[in-house]
């Protein structure tokens, strides 16, 4: 007995001070979607090192995720259907379900228990339990949608790309029956959309015919308002995939800033009164535009041929300060949320880079497989996400 | 030997699945400042309940505290001149140094290295290593400071009571001995003051003549710009501590909603032409301006007789809405970062509100120690702070 009690001593000993040593914090840890190989490495911004990978996520091209309110744990949306929970602490998949065919993109509630998935296929939006997975509600709407967003209010905002419209469902009294509210004539094939760093209004992208539609959600009802009406696709076979993308605008003291359509320009837009005030020439067409936390530079990348490429805009001058060449295939970037550094990921030469955001040079660079996406924990007190 | 290892293999799988239990995410924790008592009580948002209590910490009379960029450990500035590092996993004070006699406030460095604390006694900046409270740097500056804060590009800025100045200490080439810029004529004793969310322009409120002054940081040399020059104390007997506090103005939508001086009034100011443009008239003099996430709502708190209120005012309508009793001693508001919740501090009762920041009912209580200050994790990310 007496060796049995050292034994169980000994062991609790060793384990014991390991177990504090064993603790982080998850406020400057990350996650960065590894497409082809269908992991997520995890990522401490602090170490700029790669702490760990999580595997068997399935199909994660164009693959999105949210955080929890604690940091904790993320909720992938897979290009497969596929919504998998993964425990950042623990570095592992602790639930996975095959909710569609095509998933675009997800939101997570405010208060952390819904997660809604935006669906290609089967079109519509599910609602899910963010503890157990189990499926909450389902939506259809007739259509694909697109630019799923969490809204003040136990709220979800998405568009439909075939039937041009604007829903808003609300979950406050039975998230299992949402209270819809359905805006029509929002425009020909939404394609994406945002929600501003307010949570007040919602901006449509549209592939179909040219301008964008934003929806001031403070108004009861909402009020859909058509604005940059010279801005849009002007040849008929462009694919979609090289729109530039919605989620990078950042109000910048203001202003946005908006990758054009099918040209090589930044289009800065008066906040208030959604007029453009100017342009910028850029290396290539833009896909992500991005504002630096403090809003003093815009940093943007580029759609092949000139994804090696990433332009700094000096929001005050509206010119180009810089032109980096990172490497190929430069497809997202992350501030760090107080913006001290910025991360790159260069998919075609598996590195992600670290710059410091304001000398613009490399500090340290992280080995990842065809890295895409860049989500660090700080999203899970960002609005809408 | 076998029993040697069954009793290993007992232990360690009993105390395996206990370790992954015991994980936890960081952003959803919170400490909240127990004066009297001088502990803080750790809080866990999602659970809406305390989790525990770190004590040892000293005189927490106006205490506030800055978090780590992981946000496991917050530095806690106490009126004792005491500098304390907290671990929220392991719940305990880690370090703890007596570094002056009465210490009003502090920041981090955005990379979380630098710690500094702005000092009554002996007046003056210190900056210390984040990981050890090392010494790395001693500025004195001939007078008390007020209102310091973190600045993107390595800086440290501050204002001086006695002499009515603003200092910026650049650290990027060497933390001990940091490149100094020195603002002279900013008015008479600041009292107070804040840097707005993205880190461009250092408000200062001034005790010693009325008016505040802007600070452009983009300008270089930076630019002060008086404005409200109507504004402030009109008593010659007014104490400094029925003073409006800075640090609740929070930018609504392109305007500054002002806690008056000596009046029982919130100011709304343009925040592009800093010019008046309205009042709204309160129930007592107001202490803390704060809006909500989304700032469709500013809530005001109040100094004695009526510090048993909230008050609550639309950012529209600029009317009051609704005016809360939550308890006697009402001394802190903090709202969940994506706007849910708020929580209270009901010091005089000893204990903590929560309610629905829309609803504005009550979800939940928590007891504590005479509260005060509550501050959430996610503050590791914000500007300034």
């Amino acid at each position: 007995m007496r060796a049995l009690a050292a034994a169980a001593l000994a062991v609790l000993m060793l384990t014991g001070p390991a177990m504090a040593d064993d603790l982080r914090g998850t406020g400057d840890l990350g996650l960065i979607v590894e497409r082809e190989a269908g992991s997520l490495l995890v990522v401490d911004r602090s170490e700029r090192a790669a702490i760990g990978r999580i595997e068997g996520l399935g199909d994660l091209s164009h693959a999105s995720l949210v955080y929890s309110p604690d940091e904790r744990f993320a909720f992938v949306f897979g290009r497969d259907g596929g919504l998998s929970k993964v425990d950042l602490l623990t570095q592992s998949v602790v639930n996975r379900v095959i909710q569609g065919g095509n998933s675009i993109g997800g939101a997570i509630s405010d208060d952390g228990r819904l997660v809604a998935v935006s669906n290609y296929e089967p079109g519509g939006v599910k609602v899910f339990d963010a503890d157990t997975l189990a499926l909450v509600a389902d939506i259809p709407m007739g259509s694909k949608t697109v630019g799923i967003a969490d809204v003040p209010g136990s709220r979800f905002v998405v568009a439909t790309w075939d039937t041009g419209e604007v829903w808003l469902l609300d979950h406050s009294a039975d998230p299992a029956n949402p209270e819809i509210t359905r805006l029509e004539g929002i425009g020909a094939n939404p394609y994406d959309a945002l929600l501003t760093g307010d949570g007040r209004t919602y901006i449509v992208g549209l592939f179909g015919e040219k301008g964008l539609t934003a929806v001031d959600l403070w108004q009861d009802p909402p009020q859909a308002t058509r604005f940059l009406p010279d801005y849009g696709r002007d040849q008929p076979d462009m694919p979609v995939y090289k729109m530039p993308h919605l989620q990078g605008w950042t109000l910048a003291d203001g202003v946005y800033a908006l990758p054009a359509v099918g040209l090589h320009q930044l289009l800065w837009v008066d906040a208030a009164t959604l007029a453009e005030t100017g342009r910028t020439e850029l290396a290539g067409q833009p896909v992500f535009a991005l504002a630096r936390p403090d809003k003093r530079e815009v940093w943007v990348n580029f759609a092949p041929p000139d994804n090696d490429k990433v332009q700094i805009i000096d929001v005050m001058t509206r010119k180009v300060t810089r032109t980096l060449t990172p490497g190929k295939g430069v497809l997202h970037m992350e501030f760090a949320p107080r913006g001290r550094e910025v991360w790159l990921s260069v998919r075609d030469e598996n590195r992600v880079e670290i710059r410091d955001a304001r000398s613009h040079e490399v500090l340290a660079e992280i080995e990842a497989r065809a890295p895409s996406g860049i989500f660090f924990t700080d999203r899970a007190h960002r609005m809408g996400l």
